[in-house]
Parts: structure tokens; C-alpha cells; sequence
């Protein structure tokens, strides 16, 4: 054993244990707490696997759950940025990227570059793991947001065009799955949970809102 | 898509995000908060990529990394049961195999009998894959506890025994880092942090145990 280079996998090691600090927006199933960033990843980590029957494209599962498992580290200096947070997204690229310089330099050099390639290839969404990845990165908090009542979506006033185009991502990974997202971003407006895009296409009948034009 | 499929499958997804509440033992580093299931199953599948090379025999790194990702799901009905509590490992055996039943019926019976397959694998111990696993399983919270002082151990009067024992375990998936182990077990036992195995190895000077004598 090369005990320097076993001492870089051990400073990284410990170092990502901070990744269970990065507190999401979802909260978990039955209306519970919000979720960390590595319950995230282990969650939608076993989703690829289990779902990778519905992929566009042949995917390869061990590098596709490679990249699930890391694709959120950078967010252990950049911080979490939620979805539909239009002035933080601005600069989370700029974050990001300087703080994958500094977690990967903690790795031996070989492995660093590779999961630092493997980060970059999970941003450019260019490959068919990285598109599988993103439509798992999309569908774990859709599942858990659906199953408590759009409780996210209703916290942060979100319009269906929100969720609507992250699923446009995900219909790079699978059709199937975007296909049924549809349906539920659908059911969710019909519930009042999600708002429409246009205020024109609101719920409430005509007669009332005659009534509140009078 | 076949849609009672899909809808089994996410029956399971949605049932297993209660792994995030079983909590563990061990404490984050940095003396934090206890993990729960879902982060430690994170952390010991990026463990076991990054440390592969460690590996006694050739490993299935996919393989591996599922069973690591799922090896504690039945925990989510059969409850976490602590390394040294040896009442609670005497009927563990019989609650977890009962929770695989109730909770691998919820997938389609293909994915059900597969995840099961390599729980099983896992538990039995006696190939690559779940040597290795074992040994991510049994590091992980060993590097934590280490970095903090051997606070778990001492929190529960654990006696070097008791790791040394799981590094035992250790050692059918990796060699290199059963050796390391020893050595920070030692390490440990020297600061304090963990009891030694009788009291007649106690670090106390003869002097003072033969006025305690007297």
C-alpha cells in the first residue's frame, strides 16, 4: 500500500462525510423533514439501478451510480441551490466549479481527474449516463414532492413551467419516465398544488371570475 | 411501459426513503450529529469505488456497489442493531429475514427476488463482492469514530475486542486495509479512546495498581 496515496483517499473520505450537512428543499415522504444532499444521491443511486430499464439509451449502470453517488459534492463549499432559485442558479456554475478545484485536489491526482471527468461530464449532460443521471437527479425529489401533496412546490410558489422543464431534461434520460411526470405535473395543477403557467389558464370557473370583475 | 410495474417499483422507491430515519450509532465527524442508514449506505458506496484497488480478490464493482447501497434496507423494518450489542444481534438474524420478506414483495417479482439475491449474498459472506462490502461497511464507521476521538467507543465501553473482531471481518475483503485497521486500533487503545482487551493489559503504571493493591 502506498501510504500517502491511501491518506489523500482518507482526507477525501473524511472530507465528503460534510455532504449529509447539505440541506435540501424536498422534504421526505410523509410530509417528514427536508433531505440532505447524501440521502439524495444514495436515494436516486438505487433508482438508476432499478429503473434503468427505462433509459433512452444503453447506459453503463456502474458509472451512471458513480455519478449519482457524486454528483451533488461540489455543493460541500458551493452550498444547495434550489431548482427554481433563478439569482442563485446565476452563479452556482462559478461556485461549483471552483469548489470541485478544491475537493478533488484532496484525491491522488489519478482519481481526482476521473471523478472531477466524471462531474463535468454530469454538467455538460452530453452522454447517456449523464442524461440517465439528470432524469434520476429530477425524478427522486418529483416522487417525494408528488407523494406529500406538491408541499415544495406550494412552499415556493412554483408554476408548472418550473417542474415542466426539468423534465424536459429528463426526457433526454427517458421518455417513459418524462412521459409520466407529464401526467403527474397534470394531476397536480387539476389539485391546485402546482400553479399553471398562465393565470388565464387558472382553475376557477368563469362565473366567478365575472363576479370578480364586477 | 408496463404500468403496474412502474407502479411497484415506485411503491419501493417511496417505502425505502424511510431508510433515512433509521438512525445509527456512529456520530459524523467533527463530533456531529448521528447518521442515519441512507448516508452511511452513501458514504461506504463511494468508499468502495475509490478504495477498490484495496480489493483481496477481483470485485463486480456494479454488484458491489448495489449491495452496499442496499445491504441495510431491511433495517428500515427490523431496526438498526449496534456492532456490540449482543442481545440485539442474537435475534437480528430473525427480524431482518422476516422485513426482506414484507419489503422485496413490494417490487416486481424479478427485481424482488434479484435484490434479495444480493442482500443475501451479502449477509452470507462469501463472495468478492461481499467480502468487500463488509469491509466498507465495517471501515466506514471506523474512520468516523477514529476521527473523533473513538467517541462511540467510548461512549459504549466498547474494548478493542469488540472492532477488532469486525476487522477480522475486514480482512476476508481487504488485507491492506485490515492492516491499517490494527494499527489505529492500537493507536486508539494507547490514547485511551479504547478499552483493551483484559484489564491486566490496562495502561496503568504497575506502580499505581500496587497501591490500589495495598
Amino acid at each position: 500500500m502506498d501510504e500517502e496515496r491511501f491518506a489523500r483517499q482518507r482526507s477525501f473520505i473524511l472530507e465528503i462525510d460534510k455532504e449529509k450537512l447539505v440541506q435540501r428543499q424536498t422534504h421526505l415522504t410523509h410530509h417528514g423533514r427536508r433531505e440532505d444532499d447524501a440521502e439524495h444521491a444514495w436515494h436516486m443511486s438505487v433508482m438508476a439501478y432499478l429503473l434503468r430499464e427505462y433509459a433512452n439509451e444503453d447506459i453503463d449502470i456502474a458509472r451512471t451510480m458513480v455519478m449519482t453517488l457524486t454528483h451533488d459534492l461540489v455543493e460541500i463549499y458551493a452550498g444547495d441551490t434550489y431548482a427554481y432559485d433563478a439569482a442563485g442558479q446565476a452563479d452556482a456554475e462559478d461556485r461549483e466549479r471552483h469548489a470541485a478545484e478544491q475537493l478533488y485536489a484532496l484525491l491522488p491526482e489519478d482519481q481526482g481527474r476521473e471523478l472531477r471527468a466524471i462531474w463535468e461530464e454530469f454538467e455538460a449532460n452530453e452522454t447517456p449516463e449523464a442524461h440517465f443521471a439528470h432524469a434520476m437527479d429530477n425524478l427522486q425529489p418529483m416522487l417525494l414532492n408528488d407523494s406529500n401533496d406538491g408541499g415544495d412546490w406550494k412552499a415556493h410558489g412554483v408554476r408548472r413551467a418550473g417542474p415542466a422543464g426539468r423534465n424536459a431534461v429528463t426526457r433526454l434520460g427517458s421518455e417513459e419516465l418524462a412521459d409520466y411526470v407529464e401526467g403527474r405535473l397534470d394531476a397536480q395543477v387539476a389539485a391546485g398544488n402546482l400553479l399553471p403557467d398562465d393565470p388565464a389558464d387558472s382553475q376557477e370557473p368563469v362565473a366567478q371570475m365575472n363576479y370578480v370583475d364586477k
